[in-house]
């Protein structure tokens, strides 16, 4: 990964601001003869879009993208894959205030002291909205995994807003598309959907947590020891806007098992692969995948635009107070989820080609 | 980070095998003029020595290292630096049982399904033996810190074992070296080491949390969006054997606050340059260091390695049970404090070539 | 370099087809707070665009450029520049043939072979029009180079028309400018513009010879062993369409040079730097450029595209013959020379900011 | 292709100097399961041992190499290979006015410029003793390809020293390893031999220029733009020590030439597979092998240790003459010859993984 590209054979690299005239993804590397039109693209991007309920920001984004290479007639060609998505609702008056005081908790003032110099509206490159240029991308990884390892399934949903956790004995993956949290626990839904109007009205935000599982995936992806497929994985979610962790399987809370608790035992399942007990693991030994679902969550922190004062410093070192007006999201962890999805596509056809390459059919067998 | 490759300018290849010949890493990308030698390095070699208490693997590598190329009377040349360790203690008659079977929670099974081929012998490539080859990139990434941005002070320890916890009431940074277990807090040392006992003796393994900390770091490292510093220092840490999860200040726990309690407030310091009422955020906003001490976590897994029985296969697909004897290490997130440090040296080192590449004096004043 | 981007540092991905929407440049890693707008691109487009003389194709393409991100009120802002070029003029009833045939000589079949489909419309992602997004990026870089390196001077100019070479004891640089090939042998030019019309009226075309001379370029850059300089420029000069050799200072003829011939003698000059007697180098020893003038030469071999009938095959591998009809350069080198420049100056930037990165002040005196 | 690595998933790194304790290669990448052990390396080594014959430098050295990592029980892990070649005959004495002076068209000068730093003994890093490495590493790209890609055959050969050329007409390959010059001429070889033996003896050198053909290389390999096979291949040849031009099929002489004499007409041939009347595009069109030879030359540059005196300055930039006596090669371009076969092999493999990543079965088939 490298400054604004991510991938080793499949490369994904993301361009654009919140309030320029566009945005997208540069895709190289992806597979030829794949069909992929720009409505099957739209299909994803519709589920990130700004505005869809009241917990997500009001700015009314169409986000609708244009193929403007690498597609003929409906296949890929193998060139480059030019997505771009055009802003039509900026309204930088919102952002006249935040261009000389930094607003704590926010990349405004990281950017000035980086580069001495940052597109202020609407966070500029340091927006979310670039993450519309991750679901472009991802729509199309999804698009080739689907033609190259059609068993795949990846589905993202929210297990905890707050401190309120969703119940994992309601688990219900269809409940997901259901509710504007992407929850599968739709008790949990209303619950959080009570708590989010209060922080809304309040002009507070909120933190959340969000796993992504993607099940059919073959074993042996990952590229030992600096491009194992969770290290890519865990590079992929944390650059996604405001994450602050990234874990897989049992995660942070391995530390507190024995080894005896953690080994997930081996046995011969009836299709000839092998089959495991548990999946402390999430799916991944060595930076391998074993064939297990690959489990990964990761925590977004609450929005630094808020309505509460807060303390902070201007461009020339004056010490004042900030309230951050805009049009934002109390969870900016709702819309992540359909982000979460789209790195998760792109890691994993990016290593279906990097194991391609250098493995082919060469991979073993058991029994 | 590509394959056994990390690093953008600073670039750190490792190679070899737990019982092959030798092992070491190839270091590209050093700025030139720096002072090294073999002493200096193996300095922080010998702190992740194994053998060298009980609570470690009884393994005894003298881990000498030899400088074979890149220095010249005493100071880099800019040309790749060369660092091999040759293997010592290899007794691989210990390993015959895990040639047929796979260990559960191990990447023996996952090695095979990828390559149809793997070197058995103590775990091959992905023991952890591969690490001391990153304390030696590590070392180098500090000779060249100390000369570029002398300020910079990396301290690692251990914040828990398996269930308990230290205690940051009593942290003490200068206990760090005087227990075995690296940690800031004496009380939670001597209560681990009772516990270490009784899973060792009971042939069992136990996880735990490292905290790496980074003080002095300069403002504006970090290439968003995924050169992002949380990025690439989480793909850093994941890449480490047996970690689990990684996780910047509040981490995963920043999912349950809110925007108020989340948001670090910024004032004027004495010197000049912002400061801030609290560091939530881990010292990275928008994936950019922002002078503040840059904090990380990462969660070890217990080691699958242990005398316990457990329900495996074996390559040719029958069912069997195994156990490991070897010389294994209880609690491997001991012997990852270190390794935790030298990621975090390579990573800032990496990001200060890129930075000053980039921006060079572009970087932006406040006040 | 890798697949359609290219540099260390400064990376340029360029994509898109002849014939599809659009086609442009996603620059990545320019400093910050450089003075950019569209105007000062377009410039350097107006040198390369078709259809300025009868010598060039007869296309119309206004090949105007818009900056879709990265530049906030008129200077760089660090974060990847979107260059888009609309495609206006497509003809592409006039490629019916060529989607069944192959054109000898082209890469009509070899991306068929590559991938299963290809673009036939104006050869796709082969045609030469994806050169402007080269002139595009290269504009960049010499905006970045102003203000960084402002003594480096680049100038491109045609030595050799098919047999036809120039003469250099009548080069004036003044000249270059003046005639619609480049050539800094105004007797040249005129001879060419005979021959030229000749083989135009004939349906035939012709290869050349392109010289890029840089002056002013700081002593120190390339990065060896991989990354030199004549290395990266080599690549740089034989990714343009069509050039099948590339050559430094004496180029293939230093193969027919004593060594006491060949060496260029050193002495001391007024201004304190080293002076040599000659430039049989070109400007680079070791991968490293002395200070002397860069010097680079690449062959361009004639178009495939022609009016002369030649024996081929068809997709189903019918044997047949082929006329290309469409809209061609009698001479493609013409209008190779503003792209060589271009290169020329992504990779000197590229270059610079990979030294600054590495080694920073910490070159060394002489004297 | 990035400082001291070349390739893309077939990743070289060669590191060691001249006169350091050894120098080396870190071969990332290969897959697994190749048969390969030291002296299938060897072979290919001594091919370019110094010391064979009058013609090349006098120094004695074993060359001998140790697989260190990534070999198991004499096959290819997929994990990261270590090559070790110890130096052994190192005279550093020779040296000593060297440390001082910087020898005109050599690197001494701009190693210094660049880096402030340079280990003299014997050019340091800029020796082509490095070039060991390389043919190292080309032999384990060797062995893969033997089983990627068995009819793949790479033939190196001296076509022309100084001014000499080997005449076509009389080309036998079976000559090539029966004459010290590589020569596929054998009356060129002869008359070479007298023209060396008065250069050595009067202290100087002479340039070369070296063909390689690679033929049964399977049509489709080569990523464009910027991953051409002929632009990966430039690179790799124009990164060999004291190269100055590099070209393609026709080459230079490319722009002499009309589309209609330059056109390779295109047949079905007798297996159903494209037949071509010539080979004027050295088997690359558009930057995609075509299954014909692939066909480059390059010039390598006489030996800037020369014995003949030549005026240079010291480190403290005092004009003074220098004497180059040590041990030399009176044309380095007849060791070349395995160097330039060792890159093409490491290119073709890389490629072929490249293109197996990309594209796997997908590729187009005619007829």
């Amino acid at each position: 990964m490298s400054l604004n590209t991510f991938g080793h054979l499949f490369r994904v690299t993301t361009w654009g601001e919140s309030h320029g005239p566009a945005l997208g993804a540069t895709v190289d590397g992806c597979p030829p003869g794949i069909a992929l039109d720009e409505p099957m693209i739209q299909h994803w991007l519709d589920r990130r879009k700004p505005g869809q309920s009241k917990y997500t920001t009001q700015r009314r984004e169409a986000d609708a993208v244009r193929i403007l290479s690498g597609v003929y007639e409906g296949r890929t060609t193998g060139t480059p894959i030019q997505l771009m998505i055009e802003n039509t609702d900026q309204r930088s008056k919102d952002y006249g205030e935040i261009a000389e005081k930094f607003r704590p908790g926010h990349a405004d003032i990281t950017y000035w002291q980086k580069y001495g110099i940052r597109d202020p509206r609407g966070g500029g490159r340091s927006s979310a909205r670039e993450t519309a240029a991750r679901v472009a991308a991802g729509s199309v990884a999804r698009a080739a995994l689907n033609h190259l390892a059609p068993e795949v399934r990846i589905t993202g949903y929210m297990v905890q807003m707050g401190r309120l956790r969703a119940d994992r004995d309601r688990f219900d993956l269809s409940e997901v598309e259901r509710n504007p949290f992407w929850s599968p626990d739709a008790a949990a839904a209303e619950i959080w959907a009570g708590h989010l109007d209060e922080l809304r009205k309040s002009g507070n935000s909120v933190g959340a947590v969000i796993e992504v599982v993607a099940s059919g995936v073959p074993a042996g992806l990952g590229a030992p020891v600096y491009g194992k497929l969770d290290t890519d994985l865990a590079a992929a979610m944390m650059s996604i806007n405001a994450v602050k962790g990234v874990e897989f399987g049992e995660g942070m809370a391995a530390a507190e098992l024995t080894g005896t608790e953690n080994a997930d035992e081996i046995f011969m399942g009836n299709d000839g692969r092998p089959r495991f007990s548990s999946n402390h693991a999430g799916g991944i030994l060595g930076g391998i995948s074993s064939g297990q679902d690959v489990v990964v969550r990761f925590a977004v922190k609450p929005t630094s635009s808020i309505l509460t004062p807060r303390r902070t410093i201007t461009v020339t070192g004056e010490e004042t107070e900030i309230v951050t007006k805009g049009r934002h999201d109390p969870c900016v962890g709702i819309r992540a989820v359909p982000v979460g999805e789209a790195m998760m596509a792109c890691v994993l056809l990016d290593h279906l080609l990097l194991h391609r390459g250098q493995v082919g059919d060469a991979g073993g067998r058991i029994g």
